[in-house]
């Protein structure tokens, strides 16, 4: 293989190193099926450390321009140079391979669900009673109805401490992360803990915002706060409820633990309330934010719950953060119409969240209890896990499968479902697995995609 | 004055210096009224480029903390310390002292003239007819129809060359000034141009991306390309079509001179298309972007057309940087909602957008002679400029005029209107002057705002 790399001041090696290897492969210098040096030849010919090649290569994975073989090494995805466009996540889905027949991929709810007639009830209503003077800049932590809707609603429903001068509305998950860390930046952090494995939003908001994203282990009682003791953060984010990938619960010591962290190194904890909703078989366990308002921030989206496409979601601030964080806000101006704000006020407000959760719930449960059902039946060698919520299950895998062809091979049958890596940053080493969404297909469906997956399977 | 300043490394000096004055003020430890250091001796005091402390103060004037005093040097505001909210923007207008009788601020559009049916129209179209599969993540750069649509427009409308593919969607400007910012970074990119005097969000969101903002000088033919080549800088960002907030149109001269600078460096030229649309004696400029679609991204907005509330805008980018722009966005899916963006591209592609400028730029036209006519009759000292297009003008006020003191004694009368300080990053002098803006007032609520503006200026 000869590649030129070359490094420059300024950006981190392992994105310098990233760029030249995804441009040589768009380039088409770096061919289909060519073997990568093994990281830690690359990075002694480099002279940077191994962990510079890791990450440049677990990106380039993860964005489909590489794939790790097992004994075979990192090779050059088939395709990959097809397209400059094909590395951007949204732009890949929405151009795929075949058509979907199955789509069992996580963290999607039930789009057929979706209450058009209610939620376009609730728009005409903003449209027609929105004062002429609310249609310039509002408020850069939102409309002052939607935040007094989601502070009754997130006390209410999650036991969260929420004043509405403290709410700040977001454009979904991620948007809320990214002002967050700004604000931080500003405030002098410079290190963020997330979980690992973890959702890789949490990478990618951190980095946007400038900041050093640093892995904390999760085992199976939750984030290891011992761990965090040791890795000089400024704040770390979690999702205590139900976390991501692996539907672990944080045992009560850990949550005490980790909030007597922040309080002695006076530190935030970012609580990512995910996929809480949907919980089966009892209750779910109250948000960390109401037991210390001070320390923790609490955030959530109607992404799980309604659809992406709302782009709508809210963080709760400890008071000392929300005109840092406000201000954030204030300089991209990314903040959800005030239309849909205030329609998703008038939503809440009268209920009609809690009502499509409740119907929902009960669908998901039954399209659960059929996957699992399928999946004993077809392919007991997969081992099920966090199945107790949310809107997906993890299935580990035999030791030695390849859970990146079988991801592929599915895709060419019309089964859409995601490798655990693709979804998640893990530093330490993580056994194959497939996420199996289960909330947008009728039980029939799900029986057949099981059939599908467990013959590609063999 | 007791004020104990430390520095760490890290943040820029400026903002540390402005975060602990901000501090200080809030806490009460810097009373109402009580006189900062000259920047000089602070900068002596603090071993620091006098220039920190001109940007710290010039950043807290702009926020309200500071106020600067003709002949007086630079005082702590009275009510800083009242609430921490009150430097940002957005919050400050909405809960700001006297009720607003007369609007003029600049930058706002006709409120009442707001197409509220015929845009609630295309939301149910909009609702009633996407398909289930898209209420998920969408394409990063914005769904298909609308780019299709955008596209159209500005090739129609503006001369610019745009293919779908190129387009992206955004939540207004400086979303999308943000990401491109974020996307030349991650190139490598540091330094960016902004116009100076200009609009302060050209320097908000290119720190917000962790670069440099470098300012360069505006004269009467527009930027001023021959201190930009001394520079040193990635990029630059104009409003060649109508400088905000002088009102100049960049000259032809200046325009070659620009695309031959990009050319030559191979930089990118960010062409804020701002305001447009309402040009009243002849045919706006085409735009720049049209001679060399290579080097120059074109971006508008809709908040200067219908209204801010609906934060939508788009950006149409060289074809190089749009897989690099779209990987920004799809970190924080800020975009506008589906929804929304369906409902755009059917308003754009039916014309109502051509409708509505064409109804209010007539309306915007008389209301900009009767103030011209007021401001001849009762304020005669007021130089005019800029008057030729937009949505305000700016009064030039005698060169010992206190700007500040102006719209502060204007506003306890009920007129809110902006000292251009306020509105723009000026390092090079600036002599005082009032950006009126004329949109939202029929002509005779403009003549009796003048009348209370003269009331104020004696």
């Amino acid at each position: 293989m000869d590649l030129l790399v070359t490094f420059e001041s300024g950006a981190p090696l392992h994105r310098q190193l990233e760029r030249q290897l995804r441009d040589a492969i768009r380039a088409g210098r770096l061919r289909p099926g060519v073997t990568l040096p093994a990281s830690r030849l690359l990075a002694d010919e480099l002279e940077v450390s191994r962990g510079v090649v890791v990450e440049a290569y677990s990106q380039l994975i993860a964005e489909g321009y590489l794939v790790a073989r097992r004994g075979a090494g990192t090779v050059v995805a088939h395709g990959a140079g097809a397209g400059a466009l094909r590395d951007v996540e949204g732009v890949e889905h929405a151009g795929g391979p075949a058509r979907i027949r199955f789509d069992l991929r996580p963290g999607q709810p039930d789009y057929a669900s979706f209450p058009r007639q209610r939620y376009l009830a609730s728009l005409g209503r903003a449209m027609r009673t929105l004062p002429d003077a609310d249609l310039t800049y509002g408020d850069p932590r939102g409309t002052h109805q939607l935040r007094v809707a989601v502070s009754d609603y997130v006390g209410r429903v999650r036991a969260a401490v929420a004043e509405p001068d403290d709410v700040v509305i977001s454009a979904g998950l991620a948007h809320g992360l990214t002002n967050v860390w700004s604000a931080l930046r500003e405030r002098g952090a410079r290190r963020i803990g997330v979980e690992d494995p973890g959702w890789r939003w949490q990478v990618r908001t951190v980095e946007h915002a400038g900041l050093t994203a640093v892995p904390v282990p999760v085992d199976e009682h939750g984030l290891v706060v011992e761990a965090l003791e040791r890795l000089d953060v400024d704040a770390v984010t979690v999702t205590p409820a139900h976390h991501f990938p692996t539907g672990v619960v944080m045992s009560p010591g850990r949550r005490a633990a980790l909030l007597e962290w922040a309080r002695r190194r006076d530190a935030l904890i970012l609580e990512d309330d995910y996929d809480v909703e949907y919980r089966y078989d009892r209750e779910p366990v109250a948000s960390l934010q109401g037991m210390d308002p001070e320390h923790v921030a609490f955030c959530a989206t109607t992404s799980k719950t309604l659809a992406p496409a709302l782009r709508l979601g809210w963080i709760v601030l400890p008071r000392r953060l929300v005109a840092d964080v406000a201000r954030q806000y204030a300089v991209t101006w990314a903040s959800p119409p005030t239309l849909e704000q205030v329609a998703m006020a008038e939503f809440l407000a009268a209920g009609e969240l809690d009502r499509h959760i409740r119907r929902t719930r009960r669908l998901y449960r039954d399209r659960r209890d059929a996957l699992i059902a399928a999946l004993a039946e077809h392919l007991p060698q997969i081992q099920i896990e966090g199945e107790a919520a949310g809107l997906h299950l993890v299935g580990w895998l035999p030791s030695d499968a390849d859970e990146v062809a079988i991801v592929g091979a599915a895709r060419r049958r019309g089964v859409a479902l995601h490798a655990i890596h693709r979804h998640c940053t893990c530093v330490a080493p993580l056994p194959p697995a497939l996420i199996i969404g289960y909330a947008q297909l009728p039980e029939p469906a799900l029986r057949s995609a099981v059939r599908e997956l467990a013959a590609v399977m063999g």
